[in-house]
């Protein structure tokens, strides 16, 4: 349950896709994924985690969606703005679900009304592909359509209720951040400033965090989505945090650097470069611009470092997901809208092979952009001591 | 990085899963999950969060994984045994990688090798339907083959080092569990119980938590798998919480119940109904019994209740991931043996619509089952005042 989200926001949520889906001429959309599913439902839970179980929404050209689920998630389905809620005893290897979820498409496309299935980019069809098959066999000759653009384009526009979860997570985080020098320091294992961020992530606010990465190094970190060494932070290390942290069932998801007691000159101009790569992107986040406008004026600025590193983007989406459409990269155009939250994610190289990332939120609004994240500071923050 | 796995791990699970490749005739496998990829590379990192970037795994015939990734994961792909890394920079919507997969696996199957795709219960394929298609277009006329069972059949029976982290993990579930008393009590908020919980999971040694849920009412809870709401814990509240907390790769999934200030007669005898039907399933999980005999041994034991509840199975195997296969359910008549870990989880109605579980985790030995998780107290446990 989306605890604070009332009706009227899932029905203009489902009303947008519905206009998107007239236009295309589907008569039905099959959703798989926990935010496609959540997206027109409110239906939030953790249980997720357990690959078992598909969990299925149909939605009709017109009206609520309709939820075909297993029995544990009845009680909790029921609680959401859903009235149709169908259940079948999960799991059950020989029919988990298809002949309920190939029926209820087959009555609610009618005999030759195309359905839709998000199955482009950045989608996963979160049902075993044999049982896809069969459904799809059941309801042939129908078409069957992908949905990706249509759902992205109308997901990537985030309400003022969506925005202040966000905001409100980035604030929480900030917080946890601010924390960093009461928990890293020279001495410290990687692995125990990981496991104390995420206990000041919780303390801050988050009701989970799916996701913390980082690195550290004398020269930067060789790459950003390494799990924690046990190895101690030394003196002179270039230490990045980063978390997708959720609350309320919407991500933040920024970093911060912190020079481990003594900040190189190296570190300190790269820090200037993107922080300087991160306000070229801001003034280009109007609406209108393209995604690949915002990541050609990042990309100007870190440029100047001669190397911009090789992470292939310069920021996305952010939402009910930690990473969204659009991608801020060169071939991406997107045009912004008011409303998408993007991140802001410049990087460049202070040696070979070894890194500098810096990741700030924005939202796009009419008259321009707004942070979402408490701005890094202008310099890179030492820090001093031991704990 | 499996930080303390040697490469003989991967390279025993490797051979294990290539006989049966070569006793089903298949040239190669594709796996594209989490838990697949890890299990044959070591690659461990939350950056599966992300859901922009597909990961693909080629397992030939014979010799080591080919690792076809995104350029950002190369750094941490290059510490794994795995010598053969393919990159691309990703995200490239029109080609994400797809025609270095195509071009890898049509070179691995030769011209007429099958290649086997785990595409049956409990599994999803992580990467764009369009793109799979895409791929299985370009191998034809090769045929493409369910390779679930195959890799279940190997995933479910764990190594010793993989059964220690198992119990390590369990072991530190344990202390927190032993510190519930420290941060419930009545009139604290659910939330606020699930956030300290996460932080004592995480102080007592998780990496990470990718699940918590739980419940609480005056005759049990309406489900097992709902967030948690702002209710403060009353007097007379039966409090369950439930994790899936991670260490160097590998879950426990175990929970404990709780009387706030007070147990009624209802709450300690379903308490002790759940506990018999726990040593039940002990005494049934011999290696060669069913699942289903586990199941059933179980259920005997609490359908003296009436009611056994309908959440469909009494338990699940254990590993990488939350929930494995098997299931302990009438219909799964997956053999057990020796260096399988399952969960033993059965339920019951206390009230309509409110009801109490109780889980623990065992792996079989040739001997007989062990538990992994310190047993639960013979005794409902009650909170008594406030922390």
């Amino acid at each position: 349950m989306d605890h604070t989200f009332g009706e009227a926001e899932f029905a203009a949520r489902t009303a947008r896709i519905q206009a998107a889906m007239a236009r295309e001429g589907l008569a039905a959309l099959l959703l798989t994924a926990e935010h496609d599913v959540r997206y027109v439902t409110g239906y939030l839970t953790r249980f997720w985690e357990s690959p078992t179980r598909p969990w299925f929404v149909v939605l009709p050209a017109s009206g609520k969606p309709i939820a075909v689920i297993p029995t544990i998630g009845e009680a909790l389905m029921r609680t959401t703005w859903v009235d149709d809620i169908r259940t079948w005893p999960s799991p059950r290897p020989d029919d988990d679900g298809v002949s309920l979820l190939a029926d209820t498409l087959a009555a609610v496309c009618g005999p030759d009304g195309a359905l839709g299935v998000p199955m482009g980019p950045e989608c996963t069809l979160r049902m075993p592909l044999r049982d896809f098959e069969a459904v799809r066999a059941r309801l042939a000759p129908r078409r069957v359509r992908d949905a990706t653009a249509l759902l992205q384009g109308v997901q990537m526009v985030k309400s003022p209720a969506e925005i202040g979860r966000i905001a409100a997570m980035c604030e929480a985080a900030g917080r946890a951040f601010d924390r960093v020098p009461e928990i890293a320091a020279e001495g410290v294992p990687l692995s125990t400033v990981f496991r104390r961020f995420q206990i000041a992530l919780l303390e801050e606010g988050a009701d989970w965090v799916p996701y913390v990465a980082g690195g550290a190094g004398a020269d930067g970190y060789a790459d950003v989505i390494s799990p924690a060494t046990e190895e101690p932070l030394a003196h002179g290390d270039l230490l990045m945090l980063d978390t997708g942290a959720m609350r309320a069932g919407y991500f933040c998801d920024f970093d911060r650097n912190f020079a481990v007691c003594s900040a190189s000159a190296a570190m300190r101009s790269g820090y200037h470069l993107l922080h300087d790569a991160v306000e070229a992107g801001f003034a280009a986040a109007r609406p209108g611009a393209a995604a690949a406008d915002v990541f050609e004026a990042m990309l100007r600025v870190v440029a100047r470092a001669g190397d911009a590193g090789s992470v292939g983007r310069l920021g996305h989406g952010l939402g009910m997901r930690l990473t969204e459409p659009p991608s801020l990269t060169a071939a991406d155009t997107t045009a912004l809208a008011p409303g998408m939250v993007i991140t802001l994610e410049p990087g460049l190289q202070l040696a070979p092979g070894r890194m500098m990332v810096h990741e700030e939120n924005i939202v796009i609004e009419p008259a321009g952009p707004r942070y979402l994240t408490r701005r890094a500071p202008a310099e890179l923050p030492v820090l001093e001591g031991r704990p």
